[in-house]
């Protein structure tokens, strides 16, 4: 999978995902990231990227020119499957849509930042508009790096352990049993006998009823 | 605002977090965002802070005892209002948290890593469990960079202007208008001939307009 980030403050998150497990997917070809700084197409002697909104009001917004020269550049040199951008409007990500994009070839994620981007570019060249939440960020890029994140993990080859990503919350519509580790008593709080006793049965039933508890309790949203 | 960030890889998120407006912040004293790298409180020569989980299955677990170790150090220096945990499990984070959030003196973020936590530190320690959304990542520390972009933003001084908080997207539950900047023409497309009337009311009322129609749209059961 390829993946190219277009942001006005790349810095802000190429050490991010240079590190742990998409830093070891890129490391190893599981997953191309690409960072393309908006600065690096701006206009004029200053590159220009940004100006004051029409109408007036606080905050800048990125302008046109830009955004088209690197995303047409982008479009002729391959064909992507999604050109996303990163907004508080956006479809809300979830483990759904996530699991769909792993299977991707390419896609572009372009970010907003300060006000946002001209809204001629998400009527021309955008073809997908994806939120994490409902929150408001400084930019795209944080929102950006969950997206390579929560996808980037689930593509083959990317994780170390396949079957630790298929137990996790919401690969069944249910979230994650309660898990332990040593030592078996601390400050007078045991672990549960039943996961001390090995018998592997009793306890995947135990773990199944757990995550149906937890959810019901927790989430009962996610069981409708 | 004090936030203390607990984890086991720090270095994935400080670089984010010492940048933009988030990085100003701290400089100004708005906030004083601190790293806590686990393995400073790891157990033995090899400063272990995970384990493989009872039951079986794959995925390591954070221990407990270097989580406890620095916890109640810190419990001890200072009172803090949440001790929070970042977890797919936890409370969905939205705007109103990230509002009330930026009204705490101090608070503690917990990032899990690998497959998660003893679930004896969330029983007694841990007072609030929060989740950026519905989908799984490889750790908590980007689920806390997010929540602490969302929340230190809106804290007095931390945005140059910030009447531009005021107008993003969910403050009113509502999403923002289309912005827009020059050119007025670009590729046949203009911008919207009011913005470019002078007359505010207009504008304004324009605006109000487009934000409920977008809303309406794209998520009318923010208008719910």
């Amino acid at each position: 999978m390829r993946i190219d980030i277009i942001s006005a403050l790349p810095e802000l998150i190429a050490p991010t995902l240079n590190q742990s497990i998409i830093g070891r997917a890129s490391k190893s070809n599981v997953v191309n990231i690409l960072f393309h700084s908006l600065k690096d197409y701006g206009l004029g002697k200053n590159n220009q990227i940004d100006d004051y909104q029409y109408g007036g009001g606080a905050g800048m917004v990125l302008r046109v020119e830009p955004i088209f020269t690197i995303i047409n550049q982008l479009k002729s040199e391959r064909n992507y499957d999604e050109i996303i951008y990163m907004s508080p409007d956006g479809e809300t990500l979830n483990q759904g849509i996530c699991n769909h994009m792993s299977t991707l070839k390419n896609i572009i994620i372009l970010c907003g930042h300060y006000k946002g981007i001209d809204h001629r570019i998400r009527e021309a060249l955008i073809t997908r508009e994806i939120s994490i939440g409902d929150y408001v960020l400084t930019g795209g890029e944080l929102g950006a790096a969950i997206l390579c994140d929560a996808v980037v993990r689930l593509i083959p080859g990317a994780m170390s352990d396949e079957s630790s990503a298929l137990s996790d919350s919401f690969q069944d519509n249910l979230l994650a049993p309660p898990v332990y580790t040593r030592p078996e008593i601390y400050d007078g709080r045991q672990v549960p006998s039943i996961l001390l006793s090995g018998d592997d049965k009793r306890i995947s039933e135990w773990r199944e009823e757990q995550a149906y508890q937890r959810t019901q309790q927790l989430r009962p949203d996610l069981l409708k």
